[in-house]
C-alpha cells in the first residue's frame, strides 16, 4: 500500500501524512531526508519533529532511501520528503537518469514492503519559470520523480491550505 | 457561516467571492486590505473596484482587520484579502506568533458574526524556494494563516483558471 | 467540443492531453507554438516530439494559433501551449488587449470546428509575486487567457504529479 501526499510549502502535507500515520494505530518509522546544514533548516526540523509522536523511530538518510526503506521493519513507514531527497540526490551529483532510477527503486521497496508507505513530496512548479538552470533542472526531475511515485501509488493527495484533495 | 476561497494570482478567486456575496442577495459590506503605494498597485485595486456592484459598502484596513470586521453591520462581509493583510502585517514588524494570534482572532469574529463572512486569500507556496529569506517567511506565515482559516471554515474553494474546485 | 488541460511545469499535463488525442482513435493535428530558440529549447522540443504518435501531422505557428487552427482538417486538434503562445505574443509587443483578443478569437475558431480541440496551458500564478514586472505581466495576461479558455471549454483538468483533476 503507496500513499502519495503532495502540496505547497506550508499546505499541511505533512501533518496530513503525520495524520495518516497515527490513524492507522500501527507502529511507524519516520524517515527523514532532510540534513540540517544551516540554522534556518534546524530550526525547521526541529519544529517538524516536536510535533511529532514520541514513541515514534525516526531514521535519517538524505540519499539511499529505498535501503533504508527496505530495512524499516514497522509495518507503517513514512517518507518525509522526495523533494529534500530529489535535492540531495543533485547536489551528490546524480544524473537525471539516476535519479529516476533510484526513485523506481523506492517505489520498488514500497510495492514490496508488507505494510503502508507514504511518501510527502512538493509541488514546485506553478510559479514563473525560474531564471537559473539548477531551479529548472530540479523542478523538471522532480516532477518526474513525483510522477512515478503518484502513478505507482494506491491513494493520492494535493494539500491546500491544510485541506485535502483526493487526486486518486 | 465562513467561506475561504483560494488560488493563484488571475485565477479568478476574487471574481468567485463577489459572485457569491452577489447571489446571497444580501447587503454586502467589502473590506479591503490594499493599500495603494505605488502606481501599478493603484490600477490593479482601481481595476478591481471597478468590477463589485456600486451599492456594497466599501472599507478600507490594512493592519486591524478584526476590529474593522466586528464594526461591520451587512449580512455579507467580503473580504478581500488574508495575503495582502499578512503582507502588510509583516511590513508593520508583526512577529510570526502575532500573526497567527491576529488571524486566530479574526476567525473568531467571524464565527460571532450573524451573517456570512467570505475570505479571499492567494496559494504561494507551489514554486521553488525563493532565495530571499523574507519571501520565505512570508509563504510560511501566509501558510499558516491559510490553514487556520481554511480549517475554521464552512466552505473552501481552490480557483484554477477561473474554475472552483470544492476544497470542503 | 472543447478540452482544457492545465498544470504546473513537469505536472503530466502535456501527456494526458496526448492520451486524450490518442483515445479518440481519429486524425491528429498537433498545432505546436514553441520554436527553439537556444538549445535548452530544442532539447525539451525534441523530447516532447519522441513522445508523440508519428502519424500525427505537426504544425509549428508561433503567434497566428487562430489562422493555423482554422486550417486544420484533422477531427482532433491538440495545441500545446496557450502559456508559450502568450510569451510569444508579448515578445512581438502586443498589447494586453490584443492578447485577450487574440484568445477569444482561438475560442471562436474552437468553437466553429466541427471536431475536438484540445488545449494545453501553464498554471504560473501559484507562487511568490515575481520580482520584475514582466514577469507579473505575463502571469496576468496568461491567467486572464486561461479564465477565457477554460471558462468557453467542454471540459477542464488540472493536472497534478501527473494525476488529473476534473476541474469542469
Amino acid at each position: 500500500m503507496l500513499i502519495f501526499v503532495t502540496g505547497g510549502a506550508r499546505s499541511g502535507k505533512s501533518s496530513y501524512a503525520e495524520r495518516l500515520a497515527a490513524q492507522s494505530g500501527q507502529a511507524v518509522t519516520y524517515l527523514a531526508t532532510a540534513v540540517a546544514f544551516d540554522n534556518e533548516m534546524k530550526d525547521r526540523i526541529r519544529r517538524h519533529q516536536s510535533e511529532r509522536p514520541a514513541d515514534w523511530l525516526t531514521v535519517e538518510e538524505p540519499v539511499d532511501v529505498a535501503q533504508a526503506a527496505r530495512q524499516v521493519q514497522a509495518p507503517v513507514l513514512l517518507l518525509d520528503c522526495l523533494s529534500v531527497w530529489v535535492n540531495n540526490l543533485m547536489f551528490h551529483d546524480f544524473s537525471d537518469g539516476q535519479i529516476l532510477d533510484a526513485a523506481a527503486e523506492l517505489v520498488s521497496v514500497a510495492g514490496n514492503r508488507a505494510g503502508t508507505t507514504i511518501c510527502v513530496t512538493n509541488e514546485v512548479g506553478f510559479g514563473i519559470v525560474p531564471d537559473n538552470a539548477l531551479s529548472r533542472r530540479y523542478r523538471d526531475v522532480l516532477g518526474w520523480v513525483n510522477q512515478r511515485v503518484a502513478g505507482a501509488s494506491d491513494e493520492a493527495y494535493l494539500l491546500v491550505s491544510g485541506l485535502p484533495l483526493k487526486l486518486k
